[in-house]
């Protein structure tokens, strides 16, 4: 797709890009319902039939999760160069979200009062990894890191192992970031028992993690009775760059989100229509070749843009309407730009940071809002594992000051009790 | 319901007062589904349509919203001690909420790279009122002045006025809080129409507030297209407090969430049976003549509980359990205690701070966690309104330093391209 913002159609096809309908979520509600009440009932019986079923993986209560053993095991496969690059990854993301942590604060109000808030970790927290292709270690890090740095105590994963066949390298991240256990199950049925518990598996207070269909079902259906981070969408970048790039680097950019799933979507606006031109012809140069061409062919062909604008205000104002998960800024006063974006997950500033630094090492979370959500919501921190209790202590001044406005408001309100429990006391200190 | 937790049944007993069903959530979502179906497409006309079947309430595109002047002379009939009230309200609770901005981060990494991010408010919120007995003007400053603080743009409500009769306190707290419209819409109608707009209302991009069983289920239904705040179930109290309390000062303070809703829940936690036992009485006495003693009898009959515990390191530890919305505090070393609990929504500490100052004028907001969420969720704050977009920005020695390792795990992952963005670069500075 190649649009001009000064043809004449520009409004109706950007229009057009925006709304753009790239996933048809299967209707997989009525299963996932079913096997949460399942395992809500059975319990264990229920997880390991299903495990059974969907994985041809039999397990019983004792082998559910990994033995230390059987995770030394695992992660003793992991070739040097791999366990050195995930071991930086690691301390780079922690060192990132270290700063995170949110702080107490109390203050005394104008009549001696106390106000204030302090923060507690979620006790526990469960998180998801997909099993087969799309079980990433990095994301272990992403979601794992933030919950330790929060100072959650207990921290499982479930991630299934179709056949048994496990991930060590997903296994040694586990283990990188304080995760404490890790069931060998998966599907709406692991997210069931993070919630509910069953015999062998302590529910935990929040859920968090990728999944398909059916896991994404799942977390919509207990949301509420634990805390759950995003329903993510397909994985979007939008890059805006000048001519002063190297097209080929801004091709592979383009192609490292498309080659995720063939509804992924990535864009390109530039102010240079021969540029954008360039770029195209290097994305068909890299597909020839490319291993994961079959996604990433279909993804560009279907979903992927080039947009050209008159100038780089234009390309500001057309990225906080698509509100990518994903933004490249590579072009002159790149960081003057970027201060001026409104909507956009995570921002990747100049010609040297492919978006693949942020997936994997460059600090800040990879977990981000997609499918314009950015416009209200951020991408997973420590924050999404702390909550916030607030604090206030009047003083018999305070009560006496403010104590008849709350009154009033109360009996505006017709909430007779609300006024009698400040009246109370109010009677009290005016007899003193 | 009195508990003791001496008794050898205790632990089953407070096992089933957590458990308690209080809310039977009526199944409204196939009826919402088809009311947020239609105002998507008749946008003007099915809103005004159902306004006229529910509300009785005949509107024109013109009519939705109240002009400046219908305001007004609405505003003109709030007397004046409500007038100041509410106008003292709102000061604290903006004073407390501004505290709550959070601040922008940036700093070098090891290699001269920049890592940060940056907050950013969300520009267009709507805030729903409910009609009727539950319009709370308290509600509007609650939910309009976080969003203020916040920096959202265009802060609209929508409030429905049933037979046309509109509540001139909610419209002066609209207006003390920044709101820019007040739509007479309300319901799923309401809801489906500040997500997706009409010809005259423009979307917004979260959505907040309390409502019945269809505004709940709209606003699960439009989640993702717009962010909401949580789900409120009814409200709850738990109060912990020695022998050294007035009875009645306990007794109206659990009563004043009992008259909230039938289905509320007012618990006393004590280490001592006797004051246990003349709170019982002091709520009986009052019950006797209680305005909305039809209200709170039900609520305190059936849900409501007084636990006679050893020590207060026991009230503490079930307090946690229970994770109450509203925690009030009344005896020696309250702030002491208030220190070790780690979930509750709010804290209200010492005698004189009943919790109907922080539903009006203390300062922290009263849109809460209910339903033991306080687990893993907070109240209300500056935090909704706001979103976080992550920043990076690599020197080519940052990424010769890490890109090798981005470009490892890339490998590993089976993603080639996202390997290749990094290589490309790296070979560019390779050659130099």
């Amino acid at each position: 797709m190649f649009l001009n913002s000064a043809d004449a159609d520009f409004d109706t096809q950007f229009a057009q890009l925006l709304t753009m309908k790239r996933e048809d979520s299967p209707d997989v509600d009525a299963v996932v319902a079913e096997i949460i009440a399942d395992v809500q009932s059975r319990g264990d019986a229920a997880v390991i039939e299903l495990t059974s079923k969907f994985d041809r993986m039999d397990l019983t209560p004792e082998t559910m999760a990994f033995s230390r053993e059987e995770m030394d095991v695992e992660i003793a496969k992991v070739p040097a160069d791999q366990r050195a690059a995930l071991a930086l990854a690691a301390e780079r993301i922690r060192a990132y979200h270290d700063r995170q942590l949110p702080s107490d604060e109390s203050w005394e109000g104008p009549h001696g009062e106390m106000l204030g808030w302090r923060w507690t970790p979620v006790e526990a927290a469960g998180l998801y990894v997909p099993g087969g292709l799309a079980s990433y270690p990095s994301s272990v890090l992403m979601n794992a890191i933030p919950a330790q740095v929060a100072g959650v105590e207990r921290l499982v994963i479930c991630a299934p192992t179709p056949d048994g066949v496990a991930n060590p390298l997903v296994l040694l991240a586990a283990r990188l970031s304080g995760v404490d256990t890790v069931y060998r199950i998966g599907g709406a049925q692991a997210i069931a028992a993070m919630a509910y518990g069953t015999d062998t598996i302590t529910p935990v207070d929040k859920i968090t993690g990728p999944g398909n269909a059916f896991v994404a079902a799942a977390k919509r259906r207990v949301f509420g009775r634990v805390g759950i981070d995003m329903i993510a969408g397909p994985s979007e970048i939008l890059v805006i760059a000048d001519k002063n790039n190297d097209p080929d680097w801004v091709a592979v950019d383009l192609l490292s989100q498309a080659e995720h799933d063939e509804s992924a979507q990535s864009i390109l606006i530039t102010d240079d229509a021969g540029f954008g031109l360039a770029v195209a012809n290097a994305v068909e140069t890299r597909l020839e070749t490319l291993e994961r061409r079959e996604i990433a062919g279909p993804s560009w062909r279907d979903f992927g843009a080039i947009v050209v604008v008159r100038d780089m205000d234009e390309a500001v104002a057309l990225s906080d309407r698509i509100a990518p998960e994903h933004l490249e800024i590579a072009c002159e006063n790149a960081d003057v730009l970027a201060a001026r974006v409104r909507h956009a997950g995570a921002i990747f500033i100049g010609s040297y940071t492919p978006e693949a630094i942020g997936d994997y090492i460059g600090g800040p979370n990879h977990v981000l809002p997609t499918a314009r959500s950015a416009r209200f919501s951020s991408g997973l921190s420590v924050m999404d594992f702390v909550k916030r209790t607030t604090l206030a202590r009047m003083t018999p001044e305070a009560l006496k000051a403010i104590g008849p406005a709350a009154e009033t408001l109360a009996k505006a309100e017709g909430l007779e009790a609300h006024g009698l429990s400040v009246r109370a006391r109010l009677n009290r200190l005016n007899e003193q």
